[in-house]
């Protein structure tokens, strides 16, 4: 959709933005040797199918299975020793959850993660292991974030958002970052967005390490906010979007990346879900990886020619990789 | 099974064995450049579900997504001007086939595949992607080592089995070579088990480049051939066991594989489907990575502490992983 395409403002440093790329590359130092520095992977295949040559960044084999213990250590990290003692909050039925627990471990503070009671065994039990206290909630009687924000108050902690925070941001920024600083300067870079913390954080780190490269977001169909918040400049929202991408269903960006979206992205992109079926399909059965709905976004976008890769020198990010085997071999049975 | 378990002879060269060490040395030189160096990946958990250090070398990531293509190319590598000429012909229904036909487009040689004709059509389809005619055949009314060998005589072609060969051996040792190359030496050094080309060639790799690792081989339950060969000293065979580790299948060890297997392995141990399914789930689930049933051969011996991990160094070969991913799914769904 090239002629409804957004152009961003000049990339000069904006002081009234929330956060800046410097804040990136302090991230990378502090994340230096507890965050993996996952694969770069390629595949002649996918180049062929794409036409250029594609640098699949894959945070699947990040620590928890996916890119959130960036942004999750960096804002831990940053705690007062007072904020440490008395511990983190965090709220969510996904990949956010076991970073922050993660981290805490980690850090050696307390952690406090408020989870649907209908969460998986498997997810509540890896937030556990991670020595986390669970608050479970019933989705159809509570506001998350209200009983969040009570326990917070009540217990004095501090709260961490899964991506509304510019520490959170910037430390996912690092992905992106890491993934220039090893295979060289890129013409686009293709990166998944649910709250956009991943894809501005990621603009950033290119807009010092590759200025030309245009950046592109990836939504699903169903939550296409961000693409419509980008061409109307106004901040859209959707309820509840049915897809299978679900780290891709928050209902909108928030305050900290919707003015770096609008100011550091070129274009946000939709796909619908056979499409990422598709490109799951690719990524596992030719790859050999396994990615996670929302981690196969960009992927899905490049290979259905949504995102034209003209230039040659395409990055991806692969954000996840923390889906239900059994689910997902349902989903292959029947596309 | 200690008090069975078998003690090889001493390993100084035997050259009334049919492929030596340096042989592997020499494969590794011509696969150079051409065979991926495929990553070697370390997992917390897994060390402390086994108890050791272990080092995952990933064939899954190989070309044509396993082992096979190593040795393979090693061989048609190695063909004459006049042989090269007329082509080479193979009969597989799994990854010898997409093996060979891959090299010998690389080697610009003509490739005769006799496949059954109830293959699925991905394989099918991969395999004339390469280039090679496609021969099927009723597995119901031919025996397709008979075929084979007709066309080959008809046609003027040389016949590469998909193990019993020494320059097939030499070449799937490189895999083990790789390994050792990279971590350094092991203490224990474990291998799937089919008709023993991985197995031993890698044993011959380690017998150079660490000389104290035990090398131990894997079987599933219904396939114990080789397990019992080695025990007694004499070939034995089973018939199509029941197991999901199709790469597995093979009636016996061969001519070559055979003497080799008893000169340089330690013990070849058994484990059950469900025990493949465990450890295929951990390996999806947890690494990420898309592994077959008999590529987790070695992980699971691991993983159900059938193999003594003492020593703290254990290498295990992930030999591939091509797999249905929906019939992959059902399993995990039932296990």
């Amino acid at each position: 959709m090239p002629d409804q395409s957004h152009t961003p403002p000049s990339r000069a440093t904006q002081p009234d933005l929330p956060v800046q790329p410097a804040d990136v590359m302090a991230a990378a130092a502090r994340l230096d040797g507890l965050a993996h520095r996952t694969p770069v992977l390629t595949s002649r295949t996918a180049n062929e199918r794409v036409g250029a040559k594609v640098f699949f960044k894959c945070e699947n084999f990040q620590r928890v299975g996916a890119f959130k213990f960036r942004g999750a250590y960096n804002a831990l990290s940053q705690f007062s020793p007072m904020e440490k003692e008395r511990g983190v909050i965090a709220y969510s039925s996904g990949n956010h959850a076991q970073a922050i627990a993660l981290s805490a471990q980690l850090l050696g503070m307390p952690a406090t993660i408020v989870m649907p009671k209908n969460a998986p065994d498997v997810k509540l039990d890896a937030t556990r292991g991670y020595g986390a206290e669970i608050v479970l909630y019933d989705p159809e009687t509570t506001v998350r974030e209200e009983l969040a924000a009570e326990i917070a108050d009540e217990r004095d902690l501090t709260l961490i958002p899964s991506f509304d925070h510019p520490h959170v941001v910037a430390g996912q920024g690092t992905a992106g970052k890491e993934l220039i600083d090893e295979v060289g300067e890129l013409d686009t870079l293709v990166v998944c967005c649910g709250g956009g913390g991943l894809l501005s954080g990621c603009a950033m780190a290119a807009d010092v390490l590759s200025p030309d490269c245009r950046i592109i977001g990836v939504e699903p169909d169903a939550g296409d906010d961000a693409a419509r918040s980008l061409r109307t400049g106004t901040l859209q929202t959707v309820t509840n979007p049915d897809t299978i991408a679900d780290g891709a269903r928050t209902p909108s960006l928030g305050e900290v990346t919707f003015p770096l979206v609008l100011h550091y992205v070129d274009d946000i992109v939709t796909v619908s879900d056979e499409a990422l079926i598709r490109a799951m399909r690719f990524l596992w059965e030719r790859m050999k990886i396994v990615v996670e709905p929302t981690g196969a976004l960009a992927a899905a976008a490049l290979f259905e020619g949504i995102v034209d890769p003209s230039g040659g020198r395409v990055g991806a990010i692969i954000s996840g990789g923390n889906v239900d085997l059994a689910r997902a071999g349902r989903w292959f049975a029947t596309t």
